[in-house]
């Protein structure tokens, strides 16, 4: 495939569906919303309105990190702090399809329907990839950013038209594109991170302590694996808990999943077969977390595992 | 330490304590409870009675292997079928602690105060270690054998006296023991496995289903790291679930964790950094079980982990 020819007629794509409206996006840092927003910024230019959605579900620091790298390219990011309305929204569900339905519905019915009502936008671009599509339809994962193929009329239903350039593509085919675009290394390099963010690495509730649980988990495995190869790596917060000693007391703690996989288009997935050093090193930091007592390694390739656990 | 001086005197006293009255034991096929058998039976003959009990938690055809085993050495033990009794007693409970407590309540105060008042018996063989005995005291782990270092007086609760000929020897003495004893490598290089067995290993609610899962599981690591030298192996089967694909549909499968261990006396316990290869044929074996579609690996030391997660 001709990349610069796919941006050259995305580009013209955006121009002639927008005209002279107003779009708006939600950026998450991961490498599809940065497509998309350094694609349409190209295309729209000020017509472009960057969201990054604080939803108290991301990384360590990453918020702050991703509007100063978009600010480093000229492409004006503003930062929307939702996290209590989210943590609201999640508090009480365990079931997967719950927790997913209730980021889909605060993401997209709450705050990306007032900023559109704000700003007056028509149009709602999404960094939607082919691989999110196919799963969806299949029935194996609910993508947080489909919609209109699971039967959901944007227009209707939130008051805006959705545009998904990059849904021919796959993730080998978008990081091709935003080099092409000029994103930096961090940004065409990242690991994927899922759009329900770390509500996809607990299992059970999601709550303040446990979401700082597994952020500082997550932390420590992507430091600690920063300079593999694979194609994504992170860490699960479990529900269930397992007997300790800490202190010679007994103790019931938490257990924490490393997960470190090779990929192309995380369509399929293999085990990351990590150095026994390092895997032990990642064990012991991640002991340290208040809590936790265990560390597992997820040996089991996708299929019949998914890449995450929620 | 002079293992034979041991014995001896470990003989002599039985006699002198028993007399002409009968003593019974449970036999689990453990190291310890198989020393005490063949200990005890050497000192008393025909006045020792030994049991096995079938509580529908042991591995795969584990009580006709033992039982077997014990009259190729001309000791008659008695196969007693509590299968039901157990699940009954285990059914909607899934707190650790409730657990253990429902497995020594029927153990002692229903199947075996049945036995002692059927035989008669005056004297209970216990096969308590040093290890049991610290971890409980300590209140890291309430061993189901331990009852008189936690305040449980057996001659009123139960009706008959407990004696434990080896709770001054750790795991490594008692081997040594059953070696001079002439138990065969069956038994004395028998990986550990706990009193309350398969039920150690079920994070949640114990049912047949479930015992059915994680005994098919303990088969294939058993199976596999045969020809480890590994302290001990075994699989545990978590009550999360995670999400997976299999033909292609959305699956919400069972969790099944692998734990293989080095150590010398199970107070503390390094994890075996086993072949990659090895790994993953554990792992392929594994996710073949029906509803399990994740398999992981233990990366945690004891201390701050235990061996079992229950």
């Amino acid at each position: 495939m001709d990349y610069q020819q796919f941006i050259d007629a995305q580009i013209a794509e955006f121009k002639k569906t927008v005209g002279s409206a107003l779009a708006i996006n939600a950026l998450s840092g991961g490498v599809d919303s940065s497509v998309v927003t350094a694609l349409a910024h190209r295309a729209l230019g000020d017509q472009l309105k960057t969201f990054f959605i604080d939803s108290g579900l991301m990384r360590r620091d990453e918020p702050q990190r991703v509007v100063r790298i978009f600010a480093d390219m000229k492409i004006p990011v503003a930062l929307i702090d939702a996290r209590a309305e989210f943590l609201a929204a999640l508090k009480g569900l365990t079931d997967p399809e719950e927790k997913r339905n209730a980021i889909t519905n605060t993401f997209y019915a709450q705050v990306f329907a007032r900023l559109v009502k704000q700003t007056g936008a028509k149009f709602l671009l999404h960094g939607t990839i082919l691989t999110d599509i196919e799963e969806t339809v299949a029935g194996i994962k609910r993508q947080h950013n489909i919609l209109s193929q699971v039967g959901i009329d944007t227009q209707q239903a939130y008051g805006y038209a959705v545009l998904e350039p990059l849904k021919t593509l796959r993730k080998d085919g978008v990081r091709e594109v935003g080099k092409l675009l000029k994103l930096p290394d961090e940004i065409t390099h990242r690991i994927p991170f899922p759009g329900p963010a770390l509500a996809t690495r607990i299992v059970g509730e999601v709550t303040q302590e446990r979401l700082d649980t597994v952020r500082a988990a997550t932390a420590i495995v992507e430091e600690e694996l920063a300079d593999s190869d694979a194609f994504q790596y992170f860490a699960v917060l479990l529900n269930d808990r397992a007997t300790g000693i800490r202190n010679n007391k007994r103790e019931f703690g938490q257990i924490i999943v490393v997960r470190c996989i090779e990929s192309t288009d995380a369509r399929t997935a293999e085990t990351t077969r990590l150095d026994w050093k390092k895997l032990d090193r990642i064990c012991q930091r991640i002991i340290q977390i208040k809590g936790v007592n265990r560390c597992l390694y997820d040996l089991t390739a996708k299929p019949p595992a998914t890449i995450e656990y929620v």
